[in-house]
């Protein structure tokens, strides 16, 4: 019966995605003789806890009740009380969790809290799916670097454009429309100058069913290249911009930008480009827990080589284009040796009609 | 119950895998009283059928029993009589059947005669799965061409060499293994010059548990430049070989090559290369009902280009290589617009331990 309030929590949780940056997804369900009493989740960035919210609709009495959660109950005062001491309050008898908080400061308290109260708390339900759920939470509490998914989109033959640069579309629109949702789940998305002078796109997120917080637009643009006059730029009042450049770009030109919305921010030079682990410690202050990398084959191998990728989503489109200088989504140097490739593992496939997505993560130290 | 004894069937006729070309795959069942009472396949070319296989294995008198048979029984005399008549004889009261024969010349006089004897016969049941079995054979029979496999290994980012060249190896031993049993599957094996210089491959096939016949290896090259001291050259006496060839090769050459075992076969010249669909018409006479091509990139684009492509079978392994100069599955010229692409479909994915191998079907006709 567990893993049953406890899939329930989790899909609580999962209604939060795209509005709880930087805090985790959380849900909650509250259970009394074998019947769900309450059912709650963190909506968003600033509201109530999945715990609060959950005692808020119960329909009955709490107490002695057991609380599913899938997440540790916190135990500091931030934006709202620490729940674990509401959870006292209510004379919860049982709280069965998920995943205790990955935050190694606060790790543990709140469950000793509890437990310091007389509950019974069990531990460890579901845990790989509610960490695979906050996996962007947890990389960025633990490192406050961004969650960094580079995403491509290409032909079975490996080409992300035919020899004459044309790519509309190598994906179908459901694939292209889960692009929508991906970048709905994430704080900010990224592209390299030579997408924008390519294809000036917009880089918003359009939803059918719900409205998106749209995340920030990420520019990666050494010379400060982006003109004056593309989509992004021409929107960067309304959705927020970051170009990121170096002092190689012309300083008129970066205020233009400023002027016009846009936020600078300016990295060292590194190999006579932008430097991107310094230029993702900058946006993790900036509270920027996640990026979707949408980048040409240049951009997404210096981020591949500069070892900032967490996770690959790949689009393989049932379609054969050919050609030997046709581009591939990986780009760049590239490596000499099969042997020191860079390797990936936990593969998913799923697919969009007749299109195959392959997720996959880095892995690293090895 | 049908389904069961056909699968039975199916599952019989598929142990001839390998040795029965250009004949097809036949299992066959007997079934009295629900219970399998003999069991029968078409084991290698020249044996005897599987409704006679069946027949001689069987524990029990058939009289009154049902046949199920993968294949519409023969009706004409070849290297064995035709089961349709021993099936009268043996006073077998019913047969199931799963796919008519799709040779239009005898397509249905198997069951002509059946019928014309009283026999009940019942047919299209697991005909997808049958007719997916006998690919080759149909396509072999129908057209006299042999069914074209292309098989490729690349990273997720679409490469299959680092821009050095380096290939060793891209995708993992259960792969490679596996890739022995595609070659156990066709009757002829293809790449370029290309890969004969790079790689000097063998191209025979070995596997762990049972006897290969090895399937002919078929050399495209142009120009005769395959090397006298090369592996596939030096074993031509023992595993048969094709150098298929035009007359911008030296003769002399040829000959020599002739002389340590191989065949020659000279094409008219098609754009300054090999003429693959006049070659794939002098193999079909051949009786080469099936060929895998492990070519490189260049022969690969010229075998979809020429549209003799069937199958297209990709190995992809969780490694990104990286490298804008570095080879693709398929290069060449290349196709200029996305929308011309050529269209695969029935894909279907499986796994080799982390790689996976993607299975798709060429589009025709649109």
């Amino acid at each position: 019966m567990d893993t049953i309030y406890m899939k329930k929590a989790l899909e609580l949780a999962k209604l939060g995605i795209g509005y709880t940056s930087p805090n985790p997804l959380v849900g909650a369900v509250i259970v009394k003789n074998n019947r769900i009493i309450g059912e709650g989740y963190h909506a968003y960035y600033g509201s109530s806890h999945a715990e609060i919210n959950a005692f808020d609709h119960a329909k009955e009495d709490v107490s002695n009740a057991t609380m599913y959660v899938t997440l540790e109950p916190c135990s500091h005062y931030g934006k709202t009380p620490p729940c674990a001491h509401a959870i006292v309050k209510k004379n919860i008898k049982k709280v069965v969790i998920a995943t205790t908080d990955p935050n190694p400061l606060v790790s543990g308290k709140g469950i000793q809290i509890l437990q310091d109260h007389g509950i019974e708390v069990i531990t460890g339900v579901l845990e790989e799916e509610s960490k695979k759920m906050n996996e962007i939470f947890i990389k960025y509490i633990t490192t406050k670097r961004p969650f960094f998914i580079l995403k491509t989109a290409m032909t079975l033959d490996g080409k992300i454009a035919s020899y004459t640069g044309n790519s509309r579309w190598i994906s179908n629109e459901s694939s292209r429309k889960f692009v929508h949702q991906l970048r709905h789940l994430v704080s900010g998305i990224m592209v390299g100058i030579g997408t924008v002078l390519k294809d000036d796109p917009l880089l918003t997120t359009r939803l059918d069913t719900k409205k998106s917080l749209n995340p920030t637009r990420i520019i990666v643009d050494t010379h400060g290249r982006t003109p004056l006059d593309s989509k992004i730029m021409q929107t960067s009042k309304d959705v927020k911009t970051i170009i990121a450049t170096t002092n190689l770009s012309d300083h008129k030109k970066l205020k233009a930008m400023e002027n016009m919305g846009a936020t600078i921010i300016i990295t060292p030079i590194k190999e006579g480009k932008v430097d991107l682990p310094y230029l993702l410690d900058i946006l993790g202050e900036r509270k920027i827990d996640s990026i979707l990398l949408e980048g040409g084959s240049t951009l997404n191998y210096s981020a591949l080589n500069e070892k900032v990728v967490d996770k690959i989503i790949s689009f393989i489109a049932p379609k054969i284009i050919g050609g030997s200088t046709a581009k591939t989504p990986i780009g760049g140097e590239g490596i000499p040796c099969m042997k020191d490739a860079i390797l990936l593992k936990n593969l998913q496939v799923s697919s969009f009609e007749d299109d195959l997505m392959i997720e996959a993560y880095v892995r690293k130290g090895t």
